[in-house]
């Protein structure tokens, strides 16, 4: 349904969710800076935001952290950690010592989410090996995060990008794994959980079941729109309410299963970055309220 | 795994299926009608051929029947009913009609399978609706195809299809529905079957179960390839082994789940729009021989 039709508020039409759970993920304005963007939150009152490592590598980590906490916005996730497909176990290994690296990073920015985007086939490997190493990757440095207090978000991204970036293509999927992973340590705050982002999973007919099968291994939810026709494989997402993704539906089935977390608004979209940051931070406020 | 490492035959791999079972399903060569494809599979000793029935209906139903008829090239499917979701009552019942339509032209054309792209979200509506639309469109013409000797084939599409092509998404979810449509009917050779396109469910990490659990529900087979970077979503389809898709192990499973019909190589991509037809078809038995 598109967005006229979605933005009207009928009388018992279910509530919105507190703008304080709101989130920018700084994909949205990606011409912004960790300053920059950090400034805008807080111009805007977002209380949350979703840092990417190329932005805080540019800004510097230490001067990332105290953006943050000069203005109070938090940082609700680090992305992203993951990519542990590659043809060789030297290359591998690298990877494995590049998401060590980002799950400090996290601890220095006061995030206690690392996203997880798991990485495509390899040259020269298959889906079930690709697979596999994913698995073991995050093996590999879940008691590292778990150490320093950093949960492992995987994030299962649409099966258009199973070749190139995500083997990991449903919830289901990325829940079994995160409850094989989780075995080795005690119950409780899971060191592996979940990303529910709606473009990613939303065309799945057992996300419903999937989210409430996730409960408390949730750790992020996103959200954008899925616009038709697809300007782009990579950069093509809409903003909520620009689409086809019924998103309160989905953010009131991440409620029942026990989320109250931050709520990312990640949009990749070239349109959308040749806007004024503060116009796109306003857009968002109110597309989250109308229709999230 | 590209071509190049795929097409080596090692002692001991499995072998391809038989050149028998090969099909040209029309839209790999879009620019041929009716008759000149019937015509360059008989002459590449192609025994099968799914066909299309915007060129069917180019040609004439009576034409291309007789085209079939004289080369003993035999019509393995007709692409493409199911379109059921529609904004009104009306709209939708012109839809069944227009399958029931398709279904004559599938007993006209001696095929015995008529293949469902289902549709996707009508203007106004949602997911969850149109999901409805689709099953509901499917119980109406299924007792129709039976008695017709035509079996209703529910393909489902890739994710990225879901908005404005097709809701149902996995094979899972057309086997589920399978098994619900056809309870209405004596046991037996189903009404209702599912598709399963190598391009559209390889992602899927449940497609390997869903094929076992689908056994002979499966009524055709579709191979194609998934080539990066995605040079489109419609047209972006890559020729067999020119991509990430392990085909011989799908092929071996929708084998081993009792399928032995025809496998239609379907592969909608500009480029190869662009080569003569017969090059194409040289190219598409060898590629089937070594990858598939």
């Amino acid at each position: 349904m598109r967005a006229g039709a979605r933005e009207g508020s009928a009388a018992g039409a279910p509530a919105s969710p507190d703008l304080s759970r709101l989130g920018l993920n700084q994909a949205t304005t990606r011409h912004w800076s960790v300053a920059e963007a950090v400034a805008g939150c807080a111009r805007a009152d977002i209380r949350w935001i979703g840092l990417w490592r190329d932005k805080v590598a540019a800004q510097g980590v230490s001067a990332s952290a105290r953006a943050l906490r000069e203005t109070g916005v938090r940082c609700s996730s680090l992305c992203r950690g993951g990519m542990f497909t590659a043809s060789s176990a030297a290359e591998r290994a690298a990877r494995i010592d590049d998401n060590r690296r980002a799950i400090d990073e996290c601890a220095e920015l006061g995030s206690d989410t690392l996203v997880l985007v798991c990485g495509g086939i390899p040259q020269g490997g298959d889906l079930a090996g690709a697979r596999a190493m994913v698995w073991d990757g995050i093996a590999a440095i879940a008691p590292y995060a778990r150490e320093r207090g950093v949960r492992l978000g995987i994030e299962p991204l649409h099966p258009m990008f199973c070749a190139d970036r995500s083997v990991v293509t449903t919830l289901g999927q990325a829940l079994s794994a995160a409850e094989r992973l989780n075995r080795p340590f005690p119950a409780g705050e899971p060191a592996v959980g979940v990303i529910v982002d709606a473009y990613h999973v939303w065309w799945d007919p057992a996300v419903e079941a999937d989210i409430a099968r996730a409960g408390r291994s949730i750790v992020g939810f996103h959200v954008s729109d899925w616009i038709t026709p697809l300007p782009a494989v990579l950069e093509g997402r809409g903003m909520m309410g620009d689409g086809w993704i019924s998103l309160r539906a989905l953010r009131q089935a991440v409620d029942r299963a026990g989320y109250d977390g931050p709520i990312e608004c990640e949009i990749f979209n070239r349109d959308l970055w040749s806007e004024p940051g503060d116009a796109v931070l306003g857009l968002m406020k109110a597309r989250y309220l109308a229709t999230v």
